[in-house]
């Protein structure tokens, strides 16, 4: 394990698969339920090269790196702070060969990697339009919850220009967004091929929506079976302690 | 109740509404159970005008009838077979104040009733892509199931047109076309507002979507828990009784 140092309010949390730790700032911001799942949700091919607009944490390249046998994730995040958070988790889990954290804004993710230059691209962009009425619009949970720096079009863009034909992008979002999602996607010509709600409990409405798109792909989409998070109050599914590693 | 006649090979069906009753055709055409749950996911205003477009035996309006206090139904059939069938059905029912059956083309829907003259339309329109490869295209089961006399945009483009600003629009179709639906409804102005997913058993991908759209409304959509249609094998959950009027 490599060395690293926690600054005051970080904190060092065990993510389950191959002994990887990660560094969070409770203050700032913590990868949620989201991220794990988009993860689980997400694949690579071997050898692939992995692009996750709006890293954070960088909790999606680690999930990935220790999921899949891409050769090169790369995490893409606009606050230095976070950037450099993510990649102290990087040096900690000696992933240094694999996963690279680089600031920068996803805006120009196009001219900073080069176009059709990914086979992957994951996401867990801000969902809330707009920043209006926000107490604190420039702070870095609101920077990570809300489009203050990018919109869904942004993101979208981005991860058209920075796939190969056949790449395929996976993003985690609101269902209340989701005709809005669809039709950007195929707007820019990311045809969304897979989706799946994740519901709270089996009779509640979906919180979150999985999707997948491919660039280039025809008109067909496989909506999934959904996935369910709690059996019983308190009580996780089957399925969610599996995506968890547990 | 009106005066009917049953022709060879038609057979009489109990609605568990209203005791209301249907004529189908086994050999041409049966409704399913998706009909029947576009008319529990659809509403209708007091008053109200309602147009289904391809409404094959007439079950759509008929049971908009039984469920609403919607003053006129008008069911758009191409097929004069089917048409005069449904036509029947209405007087069975001594409907003809409210229903009426019209024998026409979806594309030319705007002409025969003029813009923006409806509160409502409905569809359970054929879902599958072409007819290509069809051993009898011209039969009434491949134009109810295929897309050989109108498709997916001739629909939503007549719906969008028949529609008055803020009218909505119901329609049940399959879920491997929802990216499309979505894209075409947002295209003609029908925004996606509101969605269901059908699912057999609670742990299967979902066999239909129910999707609601307003004409003029802005991006943002509910996305529903699930419905699902099998408790066990064999036994239809309470919900499915529910929407059946058992």
């Amino acid at each position: 394990m490599g060395k690293i140092e926690l600054k005051p309010g970080e904190r060092l949390d065990d993510l389950q698969r191959n002994g990887y730790k990660i560094i969070q700032d409770p203050e700032k911001f913590c990868f949620g339920m989201d991220a794990v799942l988009l993860s689980g949700f997400a694949d690579a091919p071997e050898n692939g090269r992995v692009l996750d607009l709006g890293t954070g944490t960088g909790i999606i390249p680690i999930l990935m790196a220790a999921k899949t046998k891409a050769s090169e994730l790369i995490g893409l995040e606009i606050q230095s702070e976070s950037a450099e958070m993510a990649d102290r988790s990087v040096e900690l889990n000696d992933l240094r060969d694999r996963v690279k954290i680089i600031q920068g804004d996803i805006k120009e993710a196009g001219q900073i990697f080069g176009a059709a230059s990914f086979d992957i691209v994951t996401s867990n962009p801000p969902y809330m339009i707009g920043g209006h009425g926000l107490q604190n619009p420039d702070g870095p949970k609101a920077i990570a919850r809300h489009e203050v720096l990018c919109d869904l079009k942004d993101v979208v863009a981005a991860a058209a220009k920075c796939l190969k034909p056949g790449g395929k992008f996976y993003m985690v979002h609101r269902p209340f967004r989701l005709a809005e999602i669809m039709v950007t996607m195929h707007e820019y010509k990311l045809e969304p091929k897979r989706m799946r709600l994740v519901h709270p409990f089996i009779d509640k409405e979906p919180s979150m929506v999985l999707i997948e798109g491919v660039r280039g792909g025809k008109s067909r989409i496989k909506v999934e079976s959904p996935l369910v998070i709690y059996e019983e109050q308190g009580k996780y599914t089957r399925e969610i302690y599996d995506i968890y590693g547990y």
